[in-house]
């Protein structure tokens, strides 16, 4: 009798779905089917035969790279966690519009591919290169202007030479699934997943900012409902943590209860997952699961709690990064709500 | 490349997964895929074969009814939603424990069985019968209390003698679904779906209020957080709507949008659904879908909004049935979140 937790749809058209990450706890890579999906359009229909990476714009030497190509070049792999810019949108008060996420659109998988700076200096930048654009193979229209439209998004210079920002052709050691990119996708470990272009078709580097309207109209944080001041580019992954086990409101039998969840940054690692039973009076220090060998992969933190007592709990998880930045109490509200990572609150009853 | 929606879980163990709501639009029947799945045990494995349906108590003649039996004798078939007494408990303000079911815990079916009045009489109800039981198949431990329980609940002798309460066999033309409650449920149109027995084993005539947990602990209405005064046992389902059509804080080009949803009570028919674009200073009448052969339906209803301003629209729903009961503005608060009706709001931006 088949008993399975589900993707949890948010819109069909697009395709986008939550992964559900409460009932998938304990898993350094997310099943394949409970990966989220998240997309702009509808999937593109026609792929290229053969399909061609074309890199143009300030390059010395425009280049074609096949994925025979592609794939005798040195590899590398890494164990990322994706992670929607809107992940958590749904819990900004005020609230915000858009895609309503919850804790799921959070993913992890190994990815392995060549270093984009590989391709890069192959073709040869020109001296006043200064972003490098990246075009999937997907399009459509938006709601707020008129014409059809690619996505993209740009990565500035250093961003995309650094050693770790790789095309992938493999997905935990497979050909990338086609909802998630086949046959290549940008992989920008540490950043949020947008920059992660999916059925990756064409580079170009270019020597002004990029204003497409996946870089200038969204990923941006507004700090303002009703003015654009102060407004700047959504990049890194803020350190946050997240609460897989118990859930929301549950009501539990006294005993011991592993509480256990993930915690995650794009900014170093994760040194310290701290849980509080008592709504942030005490705090206790998770154990972390880590993994060295792996620096951008989503840390398993776990805590015993002996809860023998009855009553009501209000239960928070606050994680600190390397770079000793650590979850705020109050979330950086922003108009497209974008970058949640406030302490994650959860209550529980225990009769 | 297969784009669809999913039951939304909730919990595993027992499985308590919500329908797709919002994505499922436009249906008379819930595809069975998409009916939600609300259980307080795991399955119950073992069915006993032959199967016999007991009637025990204060009857004049116990009497064993085997699957032939029961479908010789004359049928009534209906469409019914069954609703969760928990549906969108998680709406709640203050929010109360449970499971944190959001708009899906309702689904709708066309049941075939016998008159429940028709298995009575044959056994024969002695003078002093006042209520009847339903067990169940499932069982299982509890939270708040020691010991293992199965399911169980009780109705009245003049609901259970209500021409329409039946014992169910089949689920749109088919044998019940396992999950569903094969071979037999127990139907009880109107009233919300914790009666409506899955796995049926036993009916039991007894003379007394039934004092089982399921009966007298949970599904009652307790109006305080610290007291039980007040208390009323949950019944009759409440005039009800849901828009599915467009959803909560979605952001739409400009244009015609058809806002759509179903309607539903358990006492009389729906009459009236009226919908406002403006945060309620003005109403409008949805065109409503109903289907005067089939009594307990839910009614799909539909509003065409010219939608050709930009700017954040407060949309409301509000049904009226013929008993003349309207949805509140506010819910019925409760200790154990039952019985949510309050008037659906939900938030678009048109850009």
């Amino acid at each position: 009798l088949e008993i399975r937790p589900r993707l949890i749809t948010k819109t069909l058209i697009p395709e986008n779905q939550e992964s559900p990450i409460h009932f998938i706890n304990g898993q350094k890579i997310s099943p394949l089917q409970y990966f989220y999906r998240r997309n702009h359009f509808p999937y593109p229909s026609l792929l290229p035969k053969p399909y061609y990476l074309t890199i143009r714009g300030l390059v010395q030497q425009p280049f074609d790279f096949n994925l025979e190509q592609l794939k005798s070049m040195p590899s590398k792999s890494f164990v990322v966690p994706l992670e929607c810019a809107g992940n958590q949108r749904a819990k900004f008060s005020p609230k915000v519009f858009g895609e309503q996420w919850k804790d799921g659109a959070i993913s992890q998988a190994e990815w392995k591919g060549v270093p984009l700076k590989d391709i890069l200096l192959k073709a040869g930048l020109q001296k006043d290169a200064k972003e490098v654009v990246f075009v999937g193979a997907d399009y459509g229209m938006r709601t707020d202007m008129v014409g059809v439209f690619y996505y993209a998004r740009s990565l500035p210079l250093e961003k995309a030479l650094h050693p770790d920002t790789i095309i992938a052709y493999e997905c935990n050691g497979q050909p990338i699934p086609f909802k998630h990119g086949f046959p290549l996708r940008l992989i920008v470990p540490g950043w949020y997943a947008m920059t992660s272009v999916k059925w990756l078709q064409q580079i170009i580097v270019i020597d002004e900012p990029f204003t497409g309207p996946f870089q200038a109209i969204d990923y941006v944080y507004y700090p303002y409902k009703n003015s654009d001041a102060d407004k700047k580019p959504v990049t890194t992954i803020n350190v946050n943590s997240l609460i897989q086990f118990p859930l929301d409101y549950s009501v539990h039998n006294t005993g011991t209860i592993v509480i256990e969840g993930i915690a995650w940054t794009g900014n170093g690692v994760i040194t310290k997952v701290e849980i509080s039973i008592d709504n942030g009076e005490t705090w206790n220090d998770a154990n972390l699961d880590s993994q060295p060998d792996q620096p951008y992969a989503w840390t398993q933190w776990s805590f015993v709690w002996e809860a023998y007592e009855k009553g009501e709990y209000i239960i928070l998880a606050k994680a600190t990064d390397s770079n000793g930045q650590t979850q705020p109490f109050e979330p950086m509200w922003n108009r497209k709500g974008y970058g949640y990572n406030a302490i994650q609150e959860i209550r529980v009853k225990i009769e």
